[in-house]
């Protein structure tokens, strides 16, 4: 049988997980789609580069339009990022009727509507499993799993490295700039950690997870974003000693035909499903009207778990291709876009108050919950012998972001609080 | 546009879910499939019946046959359960060319390769995503997410009933009897719970898991069942002490080309995601060689739940009905089974053994266990003061399971071991 030939962007760590993967498992890729595999080109930066897998040194090449050009080629599989550069090599193979698989999440999240638009009108398919929580087949499982249900909320951990270190910050005690430190050492952050850790990453995640899970465009600019950068352990440690761990949270909302978007660190009660998943990996919760609550578990980044669903996503686009059928399973969202205000977006709140030492304090505290319309759930204070300031720490019940925004606006001219430390949105 | 027609066959706690949500969830469904889904007819065991949903009465009928042979029905979906009756009708509605999908896992476990024959010969679909854990979308995640990998382990908590009870004398400190009574009592147990307590109905599903996992065709007598009627309180006590957690875990396990497929109680280290699954909660672990560790948490029965993937999977009929491709995406086995035997199933053990109170008896226990080539990990001899007989509980390191069962035998004509209390695999 005529093999299928891929052309690959990208011989990076996914790039090489994609070779192995398609070599390794060539029998049982064919049994499933009926004809041989066969990657044809290879763009890479520098062909003279040394490699760790053996690649035929004919099949590669520094210049991406020779692919993308290439008309033996049928599948371009994208693992090679970047954005307007990326996106102009992929709408040029679209219109030469070349199938899509990509990884590229920052593509997606910025390009996404209009890149499954040119497949559509050309007749391809553009599928991106591993653009999202990397061998998590969530992207799947909200198009298809759950094509039935009405999704209200996603919860995700989508980001390893941030989750590494909250994880590290929670169990062994280590400030924040010494695990980001070690992480980096260990490759588990980069050398600007910046998109990481000010949570950007998980924002355009997010904003493909929203898209599909709500069926409606979300664009970047609608995501409310705040990075763990100020998360102290002083906060961890209150954490835990109220029952929550510390999370950054990608959280996705609808209710009737509006909805929320925001990344942000949050206080995850630990009977939550979600607040034990530790270090590198991801997970992405959803509770959907139907089917309840739900949770997806698994590596998030990584050679070979992003290359799994890279190369599922081929087989899917194979298959499609014996069928005839490209082109015509992509769903483009089909919901008006409304986000809500502040005054409809609610959670509870974690509050930690530096507050003067003298009687009456917590009333006045209490005083300004009521006028704002705030009900406070639980108050703590710690003891803390030889100081003047002394810290109170406040859960609320469920309460508007504008309500909370009126809470700590008044207390800027309270002469009881002197400093709010920490807000945090809870959940669970 | 023409609506799809559907015929139901059984209108119980699932089949009104699925009334409810088609009817609910009727725009959102025209929307990804072009037009509208219609259930036209539908089959009851008593027309006179009063019905918590409203139904047009002119639909009911107590004549499966009347469904099946209506030739303008395009969709069957059977979710009134049984065996042998309810295969003829849905092999009489493959031969008129409907389309199935049903949530009958004993059906599927069965005798699912005969019927996916017959839907491949007619080019008809076959879908059966509620068969197994309702709400979580495990069958297309292992069709289709993991298409490109090679999965070595399947552990699954698959049911529900069980998983309540273990949870319960876990976290109570309740007797397996106890439990039981009240599970019944709540509905989560059947009158008579020999199918779920015993492991069959977990086995079924394991069956249909592993299949598909190792795209092998296994049968319901390849797995090696044990239900949970023995595991006592001590059990339970002794696994928290040493951070474990007792489930009755589906293990489905691959090495090359040899397979295994067991259920029992298993004592699983805390920390493992899947030992804080709990209550009617269900879970699928998988492990591929390429993702590595996964885990798929959520609800495994309920009205609404299970109703949520047998619409998906009527979504996926309906589209690929528009796509003029049906019969063409399923997937039959293509290796051959081979089943692994006692000598090369592998696992830790754990054992708790009355034994004589006297000097020298651990150290004949010992002999024993190297005598058998199996190697211990850890030995705790729990204080029992005022007993002649004491207790020890020995955790082995990874052995097999033949080698076990001479230390079993062994056991018997020992003057050490008054008594093997009870034997558990050990995961995580």
């Amino acid at each position: 049988m005529k093999p299928i030939k891929i052309g690959l962007l990208g011989l990076g760590t996914v790039g090489t997980g994609v070779v192995r993967l398609v070599e390794g498992h060539q029998d049982d890729l064919s049994n499933q789609v009926g004809s041989p595999i066969s990657i044809s080109q290879i763009l890479v930066k520098d062909r003279s580069k040394s490699r760790n897998i053996p690649i035929d040194a004919s099949k590669l090449t520094e210049d991406p339009w020779e692919i993308v050009r290439n008309p033996d080629i049928d599948v371009i599989v994208e693992v090679m990022g970047g954005i307007e550069l990326t996106k102009d090599y992929i709408l040029e193979a679209l219109e030469r009727g070349k199938h899509i698989v990509t990884a590229n999440k920052d593509l997606m999240a910025l390009h996404g509507r209009e890149i499954l638009e040119k497949a559509r009108d050309k007749g391809c398919d553009v599928l991106y499993e591993a653009s999202v929580a990397g061998g998590i087949p969530i992207i799947r499982t909200l198009i298809e799993g759950f094509s039935s249900d009405r999704i209200t909320k996603i919860m995700g951990i989508v980001n390893g490295t941030t989750n590494y270190i909250l994880t590290k910050m929670s169990q062994e005690g280590v400030a924040y700039a010494d695990v980001l430190k070690e992480a980096q050492t260990l490759g588990y952050a980069e050398a600007d950690p910046t998109s990481d850790v000010e949570g950007l990453d998980a924002a355009r995640k997010m904003t493909i997870l929203s898209t599909l899970g709500f069926r409606t465009d979300v664009a970047l600019e609608h995501v409310k974003v705040k990075g763990i950068s100020a998360v102290s352990q002083e906060d961890i440690q209150y954490a835990k000693r109220l029952g929550y761990e510390v999370k950054l949270l990608g959280i996705a909302e609808r209710q009737d035909d509006l909805i929320s978007v925001s990344v942000e660190p949050t206080m995850v009660k630990t009977s939550h499903p979600i607040a034990s998943v530790n270090g590198v990996f991801n997970a992405v919760y959803v509770h959907g009207e139907a089917v309840g609550e739900t949770m997806f578990y698994g590596a998030g980044a990584g050679e070979l778990p992003t290359a799994t669903s890279v190369v599922a996503d081929l087989v899917a686009v194979v298959k499609n291709m014996k069928l005839g059928v490209n082109g015509r399973q992509s769903q483009l969202s089909y919901n008006v876009t409304k986000l809500k205000t502040d005054e409809q977006i609610a959670s509870k709140f974690f509050l930690l108050l530096h507050v003067e030492d003298r009687a009456g304090v917590l009333a006045q505290i209490a005083q300004v919950f009521s006028d704002c319309e705030v009900s406070i759930e639980s108050v703590m204070q710690p003891s803390t012998p030889n100081q003047s300031s002394t810290e109170i720490i406040i859960i609320t019940h469920q309460a508007s972001k504008a309500a909370m925004n009126n809470v700590l606006k008044a207390f800027e001219s309270s002469s009881a609080v002197r400093k709010v430390k920490s807000v945090y949105r809870v959940e669970g």
